[in-house]
């Protein structure tokens, strides 16, 4: 679990440093597909890393819009904030947390279960996803993208 | 482990039965990012799960090029053959596979060493972000993507 947290982390700092190289402009830009922009990817894929993981320690979630935070050192600071909140609860977790319960109350007032071990990895599916997007878009703006590879990031 | 491959194979089957409302033309169109087209990534995904896995096991991976499985009904069927040889090794993992060695060489002929466990990270992480480029393309045709929530989907 925790490498693929590991991976998260490293590719979205890779991804700050890529973005020292682009206007503001192109950062801001509305784009097709997924949050619909870079920066505001950055800043919604740090948000729901935390607002989960805020949720699984039984704290409140992350509820700003990303118009307060609309600049790259804004999402670049906010995202080293939550890390900093969110790393010490990835690296004590253990396999007895899999199966613990989170209770959510839906939009309709229903009770929603999840499993701490789903929300975890869909957590990790969430900015993996979200950053093939951004590689999309990069290569729009005619960059480079960050390597999306796993292997010789020194992970293992 | 074994949640995030099945997260993504039914992710995968998901993207299939959305290719089945969408012109061959569409899906054979060269496109921006990524390996530059739906299908093609389709095709990719399947591939370089299946040659990994396979290398894990010893066995040759799979050299074809793409041009011999341009349609959705063969790419369909080739990720449907892959998905009976990948199946019994991912889910007879265990823990102690993580930090197996596996050894190639790399272009240049130097040994390159990866661990079991790493090699299939870099698998799930793949898959995942390939998808997150078809979630692109496919605002770009004007559908909705398939969703990427991991949560939902009765996993756990």
């Amino acid at each position: 679990m925790l490498k693929l947290f590991e991976y998260n982390w490293q590719v979205r700092q890779d991804w700050f440093a890529w973005c020292q190289d682009v206007s503001e402009e192109e950062l801001l830009k509305k784009r097709t597909g997924g949050i619909g922009g870079i920066l505001h990817t950055l800043f919604h894929i740090a948000d729901v890393e935390f607002s989960w993981i805020s949720g699984l320690q039984g704290r409140p979630e992350f509820t700003e819009p990303f118009e307060h935070y609309a600049s790259l050192q804004k999402v670049t600071d906010l995202s080293a904030r939550f890390h900093e909140e969110v790393r010490p609860f990835v690296m004590s977790w253990t396999n007895e947390m899999e199966l613990k319960e989170l209770l959510e109350l839906s939009p309709q007032g229903e009770t929603v279960n999840f499993k701490y071990g789903e929300i975890m990895r869909h957590v990790i599916a969430h900015e993996i996803h979200h950053i093939g997007q951004l590689s999309v878009w990069s290569r729009e703006i005619g960059k480079d993208p960050v390597t999306a590879n796993l292997i010789r990031r020194g992970l293992f």
